[in-house]
């Protein structure tokens, strides 16, 4: 697999991150990897101490440092800022999956479809009547997009996303494997005998330099729009709920849920698994934590955390109150007995 | 994509949804909105005060409203029930995926599988022997329909959908992308070195008006059945274990997960998120709150909630006592101290 | 659909399962069952009275019972131990999912891929550059093998799985289908104005012997690997974030969350809907219950339960005692009643 991969002396790679190399110049790095990797091609970063004692306990061929740390068992590039080199770093060795110009000859498109001329479709991909596919957007193999769904310039589609009908993708996105975005909202009305279907007829709409996770799932609204906002990324598993209105630059953990015409603001943050209840209005700039339920509206910008949520600190602290339960229960059953006794004195 | 949609002046809409037209009977609207929808070619429906103050103060461009309400600023259509008109409004407006008739030229088709005349197969689906396709069922591109396999009269199968092996879905169904039918259900057998692998060769079936959505799994059982009843719907991301027995008509919104042999009764109703442990009994008519646990048989009818699920106005109030718990702990130290003091006294 | 299941008489079975047959040697069975089946040509188990009872109860056609056990009712084999006879029945009642040999005209193998010949690829496969696949493996319709990704020998990938990208899979694993290997890992760095993507470089690594449920995902490592360990067994909709290395012969039931660059031991077991947040430690031999959240370390074997986990019994009391807090708290609002009113007498 080697012969695909790139690979840089210390030197060259010295100049490219705008740092020095304490010696070495020829050695060879292949890749990025964590400091407690044993890959001896491989190049990790260290910001502190700790972090390089790690990397010197492991069989990592060489080290990015700050100016303020030293090596003396490994070769090292310094640089001023060791994480954002190493973030550079990866985007040089990323490597995008494979897919050729133009409309592989098994993907169908159907006539009245638009796909631009700069843009990549897989195998086996379907495109139904009325999509637009825009400028340098790849659509891997086996993925469907529906009737009227629109994909923006330099999105991608991973492979085996499902769009189902007049689902708006914005420019710059990414939609990771399994996703499916547009199935029916869960909407249902009970007839006295049974659950009667209440017909999905809306639209789902993600802004532009969104992210969606593999598997996860955004229903189409009721009526209207389910909304995913410009620069909002959610994780792998999370569920969108129809009509929810999500907002900007957000960041949804995984296996977060978020239920039916909720109205969340721009710039929140949910850790794993969280859990909001339907029509729950949430403001900007809320941060949640991981595990948390939301099962009423929080209407001050912070951070929240617990089962209901509640400001974060407070909220850690009745989390870790939790196991004291039972040790309460018998000092208040000891106190009920010795105030029966005062009692019985008095 | 205007071109395909729907329109309706007021008046036309009046007249099938049985209501009179105040003025403007030569609007035209083309879609159902929320009443909170900017869309002028839309129309809403309020049935109080403060949802229509909510459109008045958005851009929709009608209403339909009850006889008690009445609207000087938008156009609006006047019936007995707004939410069923409404409903039926919906399913008027509603636009099926797109499939042409038989069996799509790149489907494949095992010769000894039956597809009837009046079925639709798309794009690249894979149906395996003994499988059977009854009439009017539509089964989307990319979906596999295992071997005998059943999928019953008018019923759909959205695209990216797996059938593993011996599953039958009923009449009348629908079945959300990404869900993925008879899996092996999760059974090992730790043999003192390592977890050995419990043959599964059971099945599953779903009764007839089921709904399974987009993403969700149910596995196949270890021997016999895993059921979903008659008219079930399942959420997103739902995961139904190995013999698990569902009954009819219930709900389980999304991210519920059953635990294997779980038997739970009819016209049950799941918040998201809910836990069921293995081998548990649910009664019929129980109703359990949004990301509830259910560690013991709930052997009555009735509402439920919590960690663990109680009777649901039990289970609220002490859901909301956990954030008190930090308080309560330094009440109990006071009290500790004072008797302390009190016991000195006397 | 009969056809093509097997049939056994019971003497023709007993003699396969070395035990004795009690009476109608000649009576046909057809498939294992559960006791409580109606199945008559089903095959139950019971090890115990109340099993028996349930079986007597129902309409199966025959049992498996242990020397001390005795049916009046039914035909039954005699074996030293039910279960495993009936596990050797399972095992010879299971049918493999349909695949032809060799490649399946309609795959697209990329002439730099390899493909064992004693390796069977699906319908409508596709097979990037730089894939291998080894010997004897089933690779199901519709399935995406990445650049550079690794299916070892008698490795089943089913129908609908995606491997992004230098995914590695072990020998003899399982792969269910909707499953999603080497997505992107979930990091992002907030610049102060939007989160900018962490390019993700890194590799996904499944040990031999190991399983991936339904839906599930695993995330490919920011730099590095992301690991799951020989023999261990995920089921369906379980994510593993980017970085995580989980060790062999453990067991994580449905929809469990394993946050990013966890470390967890080997021979783990979580019950359903865990959650274990971001760079946690957890050692060998820890048993986690289900529901269980890990906001920290567990650095001792032995079992956990809650939120937050704690050894599983203290765990569970203070889990049960949960539904008790409102009646506590009115307990103690007496206790500080019944203190003043001692306060001011003395």
């Amino acid at each position: 697999m080697e012969k695909s991969s790139p690979a840089w002396t210390l030197g060259e790679l010295a100049e490219i991150l705008g740092g020095t190399v304490s010696s070495h110049p020829h050695y060879i790095v292949r890749r990025p990897v964590p400091a407690d990797s044993d890959d001896p091609e491989g190049i990790a970063f260290c910001e502190s101490e700790p972090y390089l004692d790690r990397a010197h306990a492991h069989g990592v061929g060489a080290l990015i440092l700050p100016h303020s740390l030293r090596s003396n068992l490994k070769p090292a590039i310094y640089v001023e800022y060791p994480r954002l080199a190493y973030g550079k770093l990866l985007a040089m060795s990323q490597r995008p999956l494979p897919i050729g110009p133009g409309i592989h000859p098994t993907a169908i498109v159907h006539e009245e479809a638009y796909v631009s001329e700069s843009a990549s479709i897989g195998a086996y991909v379907v495109i139904e009547r009325g999509a637009r596919i825009e400028d340098r957007c790849k659509v891997f193999a086996h993925s469907y997009i529906g009737e009227d769904c629109l994909v923006g310039n330099d999105t991608t589609i991973f492979p085996n996303v499902v769009l189902y009908q007049e689902v708006s993708i914005g420019n710059r996105c990414i939609v990771h494997s399994g996703a499916v975005l547009g199935a029916d909202g869960f909407g249902f009305m009970w007839d006295g005998k049974r659950q009667v279907k209440v017909p999905q007829v809306g639209r789902v709409e993600i802004g532009d330099d969104a992210e969606v996770g593999a598997n996860s799932t955004v229903d189409r609204a009721t009526s209207g729009t389910t909304t995913v906002g410009a620069g909002t990324k959610l994780d792998n598993l999370v569920q969108i709920g129809h009509n929810v209105q999500l907002g900007k630059d957000g960041v949804l953990a995984a296996a977060t849920v978020i239920g039916g015409s909720s109205k969340i603001g721009d710039r929140v943050a949910f850790g794993g698994q969280c859990a909001v209840s339907d029509h729950i209005v949430i403001v900007d700039d809320v941060t949640i934590g991981g595990t948390s339920g939301v099962p009423s509206d929080l209407l001050a910008k912070g951070a929240y955390f617990g089962r209901p949520a509640i400001p974060a600190a407070e909220g850690l602290r009745a989390y870790l109150s939790v196991p004291k339960l039972p040790d309460m229960l018998s000092r208040i059953r000891v106190l009920e007995k010795k105030i029966r006794e005062l009692e019985d004195k008095s």
